[in-house]
Parts: C-alpha cells; sequence; structure tokens
C-alpha cells in the first residue's frame, strides 16, 4: 500500500486527496457494481424482463451483501476480471431461483465500465466545484493585488512591466475554459454501459433499448448504445485531467520563478529543508508542476488504449485501469494544491 | 527533407497527405503571416491607430512581397523565431514612412501563433470533411454487408456472433462523435492571438480591444484575449487529432486481426513482398495503427507543453512547432488511408 | 488504498508482485534510511567527523527507533519531504548531546535517493533470478515444443512455416540480452547518494572523500561523486525496466494471437467470463501486453526528469517517485506473469 | 518539405543538424540498401550460393544504378515497403540471367533494417565526437570560471554558496557516462539483420550462418542471429539518444535560468525580439530544453514498439520510422546547440 504516493503513508501528504481517492477504494467500487445490479433488477423487472418478486429479491440480497475480498482476488488473477466471482457471490447472497436473475443479460465490462463512469462523474462534479474555487480564489487574489506592477517576462528574460492582473488572468483563464468543458462533458460524456455477452443485448430480443434506457435514468447517466470498445469519451475526460492539472502546473511554475527570483512574491508557508533551516520551499508550487507533467505522461496511455481490438480488447481496456485512476486523484491534488498556494501567496507584484 | 516519413520522397507514397502537409509549407505559413500583417495594418488604418496612408502603404508592399529564406533561416537561428527578419524583409519592401508602421503593436508570438491558428482551422475544415466521407463510407459498407455474420471476439477470443452492422458501429460510432467536436471547436475553438510584447497590447491604448475584434474578423478567427502562455486550446485540438486518428487505428487493428483470421473478410490491393510474391499484406490496416500509435505518443508533448512559464515560453512554444505539424498531417493521412481501406474492403462477414 | 491495482485489494491478484511492491512499502523506505544513517554515523566515527561515542549512541537510538507516520505525513505536506521530521523523530529516539550528531553534513536527498538506489539494486537482484527464471522456462518450453511446426506470420499474414524454435528464440533472445545489461547495471550502476546541503559536502572538509567511500562500503553501494542533479543512472534503470516488460508484451502478443486463432497453441487456466462460461480467456498473455504499454508510458516522465534545474529540482524529483516505484512493480509483475504464462502452455505448434 | 522544423527552410537554422540529417536522406537510405545488396552478392558468391559471375554481374548492375523515385513512392503506397519495387529496379539495372541471384534468400526488412542499422551507427560515431567536444567544451569553461562563485540553488531557491567547477561537473558527468554507454553500443550494439521470408535463412541451407557471418564483417555490423521481431538494440540505442538530449536539457535549462536572474551569467548572442529591440534571449538554452522533453515524448513510442507480434509487425516496425529519424537528428542538434552554447558563455559565476 505504498507503491502510489497518491496513497502513501506519509507521501499522500503531499500528493493525495481524499475526496477523489476515495472514488476508487474497493468499496466504492463494489458498492456502484451493487447499484448497477439493483437498478438492472429494477429496469428488467418493470419491462417484464424478469419477474417482479426476483427483482424484489436481488434487491433485499444485495442489500445485506459483503463482498469476500480473498476470494475476489485470487479470481481476479485467474479471470482477469472481478465479475465473474462476485456476481456469484452476489448470486449466494440473493439465493434461491431470483439468484439467477441477477446480472441477467449482462457482462463483466457492463458493470465495470458502469461502475467507472458512475465514478467519473462524481469526479467531475467535485473537480467542477474545484475548479469554481481557483476561479474565486484568483478573482480575489485580483482584488487584493491586481494593480500591483508585475515584471512581465518572455523567453526567460524580462521583457515589459506588466500588472498582476494580466498574469492571474493566464492563471484563471484557462480553468474558465476547462469549467466550460467540463460542463459540456457533465451534460452528456458520461453514459451507461450496457451491451451484454458481445454488445448486442441478445438476451433481452426488443426489450433491450427500454431496458438500457431506464436502467440509464436510475442510474443518473447518460443513455447511449453500448461503447465498450469506444473509448473516446473515457479519453475525452482524461484529456481535460491533463489539462487542468498542466494549467495549473504553468500557475506552479510562474510562482516557483517568482520565489526564486525573489522581490515580486511573498510565500507563507513554505517548506523546510533538514540541511538549511532558512530556506522557505515553494513546495506547493514544485508539486503543481509534477502533477501536471505526471498526467501528461499517463494521457499518452489512454490514447493508445484507443486501439481497443474487436469487441473487447483485455490487454487495452486494462490499461485504462493502471492510467485512470490515478489521473483523477493526481487532478484532484493539483486542484488542492493550487487553492492552498493561492491562500499562501502574501504579496503579489509590487505596489505600482 | 527525409527526416520525416510525412514528406520522405518515397515514404510518404504511404504516411503523407498532400491536402494537410501543404498547409506546412514554408509558404503557406508566410501567407499566413502576411495576412496577419496585412488585416492588423487594415484594423489599425480603421481604428486610427496609423494612417490610412500607411495602411494602404503597407498592403501594397505585402502584395509584391517575397521572403528572402536563407535569411530567414540565419535569423531564426539566432533569433530563435522568425519574425525579427520578416518583419525586416517585409518592412524593406513596404518602404518610405509606412515602413515602420507595419506589424505596429504586434510580437514575433502573435504573427506566429496566428499563422498557425489559420492554418489549424483549414485543417479542421479540411478534417470535418474527411470524416463525413468516412462516416458516409461506413453506412455504405453498412448497407453492403451489415446483415453479414461476424463473429464477436472479446479478449482474443471467439465470443457469440454479431453481424458486420454491430461491428461497423463501433467503428463509426467514435467518428460521429468526433465530428460533433470538432465543430464545436470550429465554433469558437480558433482565436486570435494579439497581446503585443507582453500581452497588454500597451502601444494601442484604450483602442486594443476594438482592434483585435475587427482583426479576428478580417481573418475569420474567433475574438479572445491574448492567450499565448495559455496553450489550452491547442491542447484541445490535439486532443481531438489523436482521438480521430486512434478510432481509425481501432478500425485498422480490427482489420489486421481479421485479415490474419481470414474467412470473414476479403480485401483487394493489399501489399506485395519481396520474399514471397503469394502474400497480400494489410497495409493499409497496419499503417492506421501505426498512425494512432504515433499520434498517442505525441500528444504527452502537447501536454507538457501547457506548463508554460511567465509571458511566453520559448522552450514549451518551439516543442509545439516539433509536435504539432506532424500530428495534423498523421491524422489526415489516418483519415485517407481509412477512406481507402473501407473502398478496399471487398466482402466482410459471412452470409448470415 | 485501491487507486493502484498494484496494491488494490482485488486487481493486485491480476497486477501486483509483492516480492517487488515490499520494496516500496514505507517501513521498507524508512528501513533504509536508518540503514543510510547508521552507516554515515559508522563512517563519521571512523573518520573523526563525529565522536566514535556519538555514533554509537546514534546506532543504538535508531536500533529502537519506530516512526510516527502520522507526524510523517503532515510534515511531508509541508516540506515536500519527509527528513526535515524523520530526522528530528530519529534524534529524539538518539537523545543527549549526541543526537545533533545525526544526519551531520547530509541533506534530505541524500537520505531519500540513497534509500531508493537500495531498493532499486535489490529490485534489480529480484529482476536477475526472475530473467534466469523465465530464460529457463523458454529452454523447458522449447526442449518440449521446439520441434514442432508453428506457421510464421509477417504483417499479420501466414508467410511461411518456422519452427516453435524459432518463435521462442525472438522471446528469450530479448531477455538474454536483457541480463546482460542488467549486470552490468548491478556492477557499477547503483550508486550512494552522499553531497550535503547543495553536493560540496561542505561539513566534512578534506574527509568529504574518505567518509562517502566508507559510507558505500558500508552500504554496499558504487561509491561516485554526488549526482542529486544527474539523473542518467535512475533512467537507465528505468529503461531496462521497460525494454523487459516490453519484451514479455511481444510473447504476451504472440499468445494471445497464437489463442485466438487457436490451432497451435493449448494454454491451461485461462480467464472465466461471467457472459461466457465456454471461453476461456488468454487472461495472462493480455496482462503482459498491458504491463508493456504501462510502463512504455511511464518511460516518458522519467526522461522529462532529466531535465533537473540547478543543485536539486523538487519538480522533476519528485516525478520520479510518482513514476518509479510502479514501473518496477509492473516489470516485476511481467516477469512473474510471464513464467506463469510459460507453465501454462501445454502444447505449442503442431507435430511437424 | 516543412513538416518537420528538423529540415524546414527556415526552422532548421535553429533545430537542424546537416551532420545528422543527411544519414537519413534517401539517397543515404537507397546507398546503404545497395550497399546490403552488393555485400550480399559477395558474400553468397564466396560461399557458393550463387555464382562468382552473378555476384560480379550484380555489383556492376549496382554500381551504375539510379533509382525511381516516384515509382517507389507508388509502390511503398501499395506494399507498405520500398523493397519490391527497389529490388525489381535493381534487377533491371543488373539484367540477364544474374538479375534473380540478387536479394537472394532476403526479405524486405533484411535490407531496410540493415541501412537503419548502417545509418545509426555513423550516427553513433558522430555522437561519440560530439560527446568528446562537449566534454572538452565543459573543461574549458571549467579552466576559465571553475573557481568563481556560483549560488547554489535547490527547490528553486537560494541555498549555499558553490563554485562554477561543481556546476559544471554536474552538466559534464552524465555525458561523461553517456560517451561510456555509446561506446559499449558501439562494440557490439549495431547488428546486420539477415533472415529471410520468416527468419530461418531457409533458402541459404546450412551456409546460412557462414554467409550472414562475413556479410555482418564486409558491412563492418555485428554478426547475429535475425533479431526482426527483437527490436531491444534499437531501442537502447534510442534511450541513450533521450538521455543526452536530457542531460544537455539541464544544462539549457540552468543556463536559462541564469539568465534570468541575470549577475551570475553573461551570454553573448542571444536572440532579438520583434518587440522589444532591448531583450537577449536565451534561445539555445531554451532549444536544449525544447529538444531534450522532445525526445523524452518519443521514446515512449520507441518502448511502444517492442511490442512487435509475430515474425513482423508491420505497425509497430512502421513506427520506429516515424519515430527514431527525429530523434536522431535532435540529439545531433541538442549536442551541437550544446556546443554553441558553451561558446556563447561569456562568464559564469562571479570572482569569488
Amino acid at each position: 500500500m505504498s507503491i502510489s504516493p497518491f496513497e502513501h503513508p506519509f507521501l499522500s501528504g503531499l500528493f493525495g486527496d481524499e475526496a477523489f481517492s476515495a472514488l476508487f477504494a474497493e468499496q466504492a467500487d463494489i458498492a456502484a457494481m451493487l447499484s448497477f445490479e439493483a437498478a438492472l433488477a429494477t429496469a428488467q423487472g418493470e419491462a417484464g424482463v424478469i419477474e417482479v418478486g426476483d427483482a424484489t429479491a436481488i434487491q433485499a440480497g444485495l442489500a445485506r451483501f459483503t463482498a469476500d475480498l480473498d476470494a475476489l482476488k485470487t479470481a481476479t488473477a485467474r479471470d482477469g476480471v472481478v465479475i465473474p466471482e462476485l456476481v456469484g457471490q452476489m448470486r449466494k447472497a440473493v439465493g434461491g431461483t431470483s439468484a439467477a436473475k441477477l446480472h441477467f443479460g449482462a457482462t463483466s465490462q457492463d458493470v465495470i465500465d458502469t461502475s467507472l463512469v458512475l465514478r467519473l462523474k462524481m469526479a467531475a462534479e467535485h473537480l467542477d466545484e474545484r475548479l469554481a474555487a481557483l476561479i474565486v480564489g484568483f478573482e480575489q487574489l485580483d482584488a487584493a493585488f491586481g494593480q500591483n506592477a508585475l515584471m512581465g517576462h518572455t523567453r526567460m528574460q524580462a521583457a515589459i512591466p506588466i500588472t498582476v492582473s494580466d498574469r492571474i488572468a493566464a492563471w484563471a483563464g484557462p480553468l474558465q475554459r476547462h469549467q466550460a468543458r467540463l460542463r459540456v462533458l457533465l451534460a452528456d460524456g458520461f453514459a451507461l454501459q450496457f451491451g451484454g455477452a458481445a454488445g448486442t443485448l441478445e438476451k433481452l430480443g426488443d426489450k433491450g433499448p427500454a431496458v438500457r434506457a431506464r436502467l440509464a435514468e436510475l442510474l443518473g447517466l447518460e443513455d447511449a448504445p453500448q461503447w465498450h470498445s469506444q473509448r473516446d469519451r473515457i479519453v475525452a475526460f482524461a484529456d481535460l485531467l491533463s489539462m487542468i492539472s498542466g494549467s495549473l502546473g504553468k500557475f506552479g511554475q510562474d510562482v516557483a520563478l517568482l520565489a526564486e527570483m525573489g522581490g515580486e512574491i511573498q510565500l507563507t508557508g513554505g517548506g523546510g529543508s533538514s540541511a538549511m533551516p532558512h530556506k522557505q520551499n515553494p513546495v506547493g508550487a514544485e508539486t503543481l508542476v509534477t502533477l501536471a507533467r505526471f498526467n501528461a505522461v499517463q494521457i499518452a496511455g489512454l490514447h493508445q488504449s484507443l486501439v481497443h481490438e474487436q469487441e473487447r480488447s483485455g490487454a487495452a481496456w486494462a490499461l485504462e485501469w493502471l492510467l485512470l485512476p490515478q489521473m483523477v486523484v493526481a487532478t484532484g491534488a493539483a486542484t488542492k494544491t493550487g487553492l492552498q498556494l493561492i491562500v499562501a501567496i502574501a504579496r503579489l507584484g509590487k505596489l505600482a
């Protein structure tokens, strides 16, 4: 539990963000997967695909379900996905003849992808709040110091004087556009995945589309035809994550340069040194650069995973699992660190 | 002139796309830069920033301008940008007292970025047509073979039978969404860059916004405050480029696998082998995979360039120059190759 | 504790490798950092930089030391590194006048980098054993099936028949070369970092080189001048990690293709499906591809971190922390999965 | 002919390096391919695989050969490789019954990969010279200014004073190690590729190994079993390219920061600005950062191409073509720019 600095016992002080990492706790994943199966039973009960009594029994069973994590781990090693074992455990919890109706017509990827999308949407909603707070933070910074003079620098050379307002506009402008982009995604970019074995919902006959629409509605997701080998929505969200952390990386880089050159910024709460007690390191500013470059690295892998062969690529799909959660948390951590850094700026620029 | 397979004397047969590479010919760049300077003179003349007579003289001078490329090369090596020398050459062509009014209040990045955006917008328009053609191509493929049976494959194993229509939906669906994304960008994603030395249009006084708005209108670009250290619009477009080639890479990978397994596809015009004349290699399909993975690599660099320090980063900015033109051409080539591959499919699936 | 599939409660069944992830547990890190401070005290006691009695007291104090992890987390968030707080805790454990002699002349990066190198060297030694086992595994596979016929495939098309031996040579050959490369690194690629505040060992006067040499000897590392802003050895090791997983990715891709085409391979123990009980998914083979592509993504970030400004870059340095541990574990997991996959091959090729 | 700034009419002033780009001119490629075919005829004549008279005729024919580039382009678009058409043209030049003996037992990849390796080895030799010159350059800088005082900076903050010598050691040390790494590769890392249709040299019977050994000798390459699907030697060289440019990127970043902070460096010949004639931009320093980050992006693609399926992957192989030439030239340009930057340093540090 220490490979990832995002959840490391002490490095997570620097890189962690509970509000986002909690979305990737195994319990959050399992809860989202249960909500898929419960809603599926509801939708199928309403549509007459399964008996209403079965749907009720499934929901009751899921309400008292607790996963056997060790068995899930062993099975995932064998199956490549957690679902066959998890569905087996859930069916045991349901019991009786209703058990077989749980997960009816669905496949592993329906559950895993929908669980992911449910949690990515929550992440997007958190990010929307964080972006709003950052924009307010920059407005306050602007209100406090915007009229101050700042030396403009181009190509690592002093150019001509600008105002602090000018510089803040370059920090806040991209975040405003990212927020607009995020809201477009929130409107229709988080879609239910439901297709069955090979995407055709073949077990639901002509009731497939109606069940899918109702399932989407119950889960608060966009209704869309199955997309299990079409990963563009995932990548579009990941692109935005990296753009957010990238723009905050520019803020961090600028603050670090201001701190190094001195005179135009005063920071509070910088990091201490074991060798040089007099130093005040601009740790938050550097962390923003690190997180920006980290996400800029990861994004390449998401784009590689677009080359997703046939109806389901185990290889390309699992690559997302290795990249996306840490991108989400890195972006969350970047927004958190950005907010802290804004507050840490005790002065910016010089009286004009 | 052979480092890049996109413009290589013989490899460009495979990877080149004239319609897109022409946008990055030095003459196209220079022409776009001239159009910026000419429109700037017009807008400044109209606004009374410069004399109308100067504006007229500037336009006349630019109309007869021919660049001295050798001098541009020498100067770019020294200055890091072509503009100081190019503006010098242009002023010589204008002559007289009007010469000094050319490029008034502008800086290198205004000209270079705007020239880039003008050409990226043309690329986007070409891509919109290509996407439309691809969507039609897939519709025709669907009309011809959609009802045929195809074995669905998940995790590199035969799963259950699907139809050719099901598979085509996975190829065409992302392209439809990419087209919608592209049209959003075409509506407001290509913005004029005009800010002067450090972004403040300080030489234009209170006429800055009006001149900028008119300049944007003359050039057919979105009016927006200067964004020279805010590269998110550039990255958003690059993301889409890589998503387009990535989705076509999935098409290519699927066709290559169909060709390897045989039986469910018949391709015409495959590539020959120097050692095995009997082979028909699915060259176009493989090329799509190559181009997808190529763009997926490059996109990381664009995201790195978001960490753009201060008012202008020579290092981060120039990194775009090394990455973006080839991404545009790779995406163009992918759409071209995709169209050729659709046509090369003589049969898909089996009679149901 | 679930962001990273490498240490996830159930996904680690697929991607985890205890032998490697244990090296990045916080306790392993702290233990290595303690061994640095203890050996430093020894070396400085021997050289007369500190009193022998102080060295003895330091070792006694460290022997009974237990870290306060919560305090480390809080401090790391503030300082950007764990060392100021950890040294404070260690000094408290030592107590008395000797406490101040702990960490004498050293800086945060000395401790953190040396702890990393100590554990990377252990990882390298593990990998050396894994590579040896893989090479033996391929020899055994060759002994069992090498003479069988296999259809050679070039460019996703059947070419001419080869033998299973020919194919195995392409799997094992790179691993043999990787082992040779790894042994070169094991001979001199893991160097002590010891330089003090800005790399000059300024507090040790003319005893600096001798203390450093003895410290390296005590820790089993190469003696080398401080390299805290020279990250090439780190990157060279990371390159090799990605090459190992990349070559195993080729093995996995080949097995997945063999499994998909059928007839020439028989695998045991493939993964089950929740929707299609008849399927046997080549999960291990796909996992190798995933891990190869994962490391190929990460390696870009290590190369970015070579741009390490001045005497110490917080931003570039911390980027390594986010990338390197997971690369090590991914490579370990790839070797483990590769070994399992070799054993799972019940038949390869056809009787000639 | 302008997509790539490495060979652009004016941007190549900044990014080009003739000594390296010349290696990727189509004529250099064709010349290397001819040398392969000529040496193959010699080796096969000596071994009695073909008649000595045929070998002589082949050499005579190749001596007067001129390629029809347009036909090569058309054929490459169809075949995915240039060789079937090029061999046809070469056979026409040879004429008579000897024509059929040209390229005997070889395949496209033998010719293309060997041509690449021949030219990469030349690039490596050039780089060895450049590294030597850089090391000398830093020694001279050290001799001139090494004793000067420089403020050491850690984490973007002034730390403690160091000497210019200390800083130069951090610039030169990695280059010395890179040179050692390069010489290891030069000793045995550039291997002939010769395997025939699927790697088995099946047409040469038991004479395969001897012909291959002699061919390697004639071409000045390492003799090794065919490696066409084992790309690790290629990647190892590319890793080193990116490490070289990365270490020079650190030099560039440090110089840019020195230039920005002022006082401790004096540069001559910096770049001019179109808006601010008073500025002296550290263009060379920024260019080093750009080239370092560029190669750090590209290297990911080379590692992706290790997942090279079966006996020959058109997709993974061609990805190398899109990445490797520009990495070589970028590295060459970085060494050239580094040498220029050393010379441009008129003063470093302050009198102690």
